[in-house]
């Protein structure tokens, strides 16, 4: 992002700094924390995913004269707020949770260390990239696991905010997708891009054949043809008469999809299509994925659910102060509100993945003060920022990797689509 | 947006392009059509949202050298096609409903006329915008309704995409919300902003009247007060005593809602800061707005719920090829694909909002000839782009004045919150 991320803030935050400047309290040491009280849906584990946009997102927030001059002509800030805006750089440090890993309720996704000042203002970029794609890679991760071996194209950009699309591009393909439609994806982010044709594609061209033919000519018979714009059957056949046994795939994307891939797939071999494969789209979602595990598909398209994370559009993610000083550089003491309902625990965390001499998952440990692992447990805070220098930059790849490994150490219960208990309780250790 | 919005566009656009143009289809006139087969969750109406920003990425709709070297290199176009995405720029028009207008199923709120290859490229830009900014003020205009003269807040920014959350608070903005606490949003739309304080900046000082000095030196008396950190009752003795009767607003973020206003406003009353205001948060929608409204609420802010269409993030709205020639200039044919469940109209349409001699709507009546209106009734399709010219820009206000006259016109039925039918039948009526 090139542009200055500096106004994506809610304007309390701004006035908070604000107050606390005028107070003189700006600049006591300050732990603000980023977890869940909950996973939404009854869901069983949490995704992270969104940690590298952040930390690009860091780079550019800071307070231009544009920014400045939006702040002060509308009263919004005073000088001397908008002096230290100005000269406004993290210097803090910050842990989080790898890419990729997951995440169960009250995980210390990320630990924002700074001054209050410095660190308050991060509130709401922090929980817009994360909130967001979280929420997609959790629902990603079960769309994957549903589809077993046979891979996802994510095509949900038509059905979510133009830029939103790009990133829930990214996050699906952290948590497994093989592709996607999305072609700045592409660009920013190296997804590997897929697609070939929509209906308006047939409907263009005189008949069904004319139009087969032009995608063939076009794009070779390693193509996909999409065969549901008037009559399955009828299009399957002129789809292997023109390309031959080559040809590469057929989307279907309406009717029953369960019954048409087990005639499609009959069709095809009767025809020496074999190796045809067979693409299925519309509307589907983990548990529609799961319904067809035993049809003879090749591959799944996705897009709405999973933009909207299947119900899940939002983590439920927080920001929430956990520690200050009373003074300046005065020890952390920690700090947490009594609101009806929304607990929160106070204090600097860590946390460690607790797991058997199997290496699998028993409990998500988070302490408040430094643990002692046990010797299978695996560390779960790792920096990213260290003094105001970002340390942590990962390709995407590496997500990906984290996640499979992630999703190895859990409990098969963690894999059952209905609702239920998270995959493993979180335990509350409290320190000295 | 300055940068180029080109490769927001799913890759089978451009797939799409290159068999066309490999076929010498390319270039025939073609209709495209935005609509939405049914609203969301038993609705009574949609609210357009969308079209000034959908116009304004138009204009970035450019493949530059970037964009081009990313498509090439990736083997996604080939020359030919590379060489026509150079020099693109729509030169066909648009037509659409005015933004804040309301639409029923099957409403065409975005007509698009050009060649196939000019429009075909267009589909994912358009339907990423209207889908999200769409299902945004849809929600959006249910809360205010449910609200009556109570002004609402929009603060779900953290909830998500950060530019969503830009895009949402200008749809929320359309729809009647009041201002917004995201501070983009201020500087790009012009949307107020409103925010004062968290429960961090009340955690950060020594106690809670700390706090509230804190933030009173800085904001006046004027300012909203947050009072439910520890014990609602002591923070507004707290908060009255330091602010005196002057105290514009306290706001409460958990809890009984219902309960606590009714408290607080005896106590504010007992104290003798009748005027003080009492503002509500905490995961409010439409619903949980309505069942406060005999409450003694003064205002309401609403975030997840808004930002997350209320149970429908996104419209359903889609982007279909409705009429092409048969020859590049060769009179406009309607085409429809038979899909299963998924039926579509042929041919351009118009439509008109059929109202009594009382302008009360009774049908959207959507034709594919140009309507002879009858007295009362109400074209809804305007001119936004002409000859590739964009011509309709509006200011937002203009917007919310449209969204007003648009609801002022629907029957009382439309404003039932309840799942239901829509609020007035669209009837298609087929044209010579």
């Amino acid at each position: 992002m090139d542009h200055s991320t500096a106004l994506l803030t809610d304007r309390y935050e701004l006035t908070m700094l604000q107050g606390a400047l005028t107070a003189g309290t700006a600049h006591r040491r300050a732990i603000f924390e980023v977890f869940a009280r909950q996973l939404p849906n009854g869901r069983r584990y949490g995704v992270v995913a969104g940690t590298g946009r952040l930390l690009e997102a860091l780079e550019s927030f800071r307070f231009g004269g544009p920014e400045l001059e939006f702040l002060t002509s509308q009263g919004i800030v005073d000088e001397p707020s908008a002096a230290w805006l100005e000269s406004y750089r993290f210097s803090g440090n910050i842990w989080g949770y790898a890419e990729g890993d997951c995440y169960f309720p009250g995980s210390p996704i990320l630990v924002v260390e700074g001054s209050f000042a410095e660190a308050v203002i991060l509130e709401t970029l922090s929980l817009s990239i994360l909130n967001h794609d979280c929420a997609i890679a959790s629902a990603a991760s079960r769309m994957v696991r549903a589809a077993a071996d046979r891979p996802i194209i994510e095509m949900g950009s038509r059905r979510t905010h133009e830029m939103a699309g790009v990133a829930a591009a990214r996050a699906a393909y952290i948590a497994g997708f093989r592709s996607t439609s999305n072609l700045e994806a592409g660009r920013t982010y190296g997804v590997p891009t897929a697609g070939t044709s929509a209906h308006a594609f047939t409907l263009l061209h005189d008949s069904e054949r004319h139009a087969f033919q032009a995608q063939l000519n076009a794009l070779g018979p390693g193509t996909t043809l999409l065969v549901d714009t008037y009559d399955v059957p009828r299009a399957v056949a002129v789809a292997v008469e023109l390309a031959g046994p080559e040809l590469g795939a057929v989307r279907i994307d309406s009717g029953d999809l369960k019954e048409m891939a087990r005639e499609v797939r009959e069709q095809l071999d009767g025809l020496g299509a074999p190796k045809t494969r067979i693409i299925v789209t519309g509307d589907l979602d983990e548990y529609s994925i799961a319904a067809l595990a035993a049809s003879p598909v090749n591959g799944y398209g996705v897009g709405t659910s999973l933009v909207t994370g299947s119900g899940a559009p939002t983590a439920s993610l927080v920001y929430k102060l956990v520690a200050r000083a009373q003074t300046d550089d005065g020890p952390l003491r920690p700090v947490a509100k009594h609101s009806v309902g929304k607990p929160s625990k106070g204090g600097r965390k860590w946390a460690v993945r607790h797991r058997d001499d199997n290496g699998r998952a028993i409990a998500e440990v988070v302490s408040t003060s430094e643990p002692t692992s046990g010797p299978y447990d695996r560390p779960l805070l790792t920096p990213l920022v260290v003094n105001g220098e970002i340390v942590a930059r990962e390709p995407l790849s590496e997500a990906r990797d984290h996640h499979e490994q992630a999703l190895a150490e859990l409990p098969p219960s963690a894999f059952q689509l209905s609702r239920g208990e998270v995959a493993i309780p979180t335990k509350f250790v409290n320190g000295s």
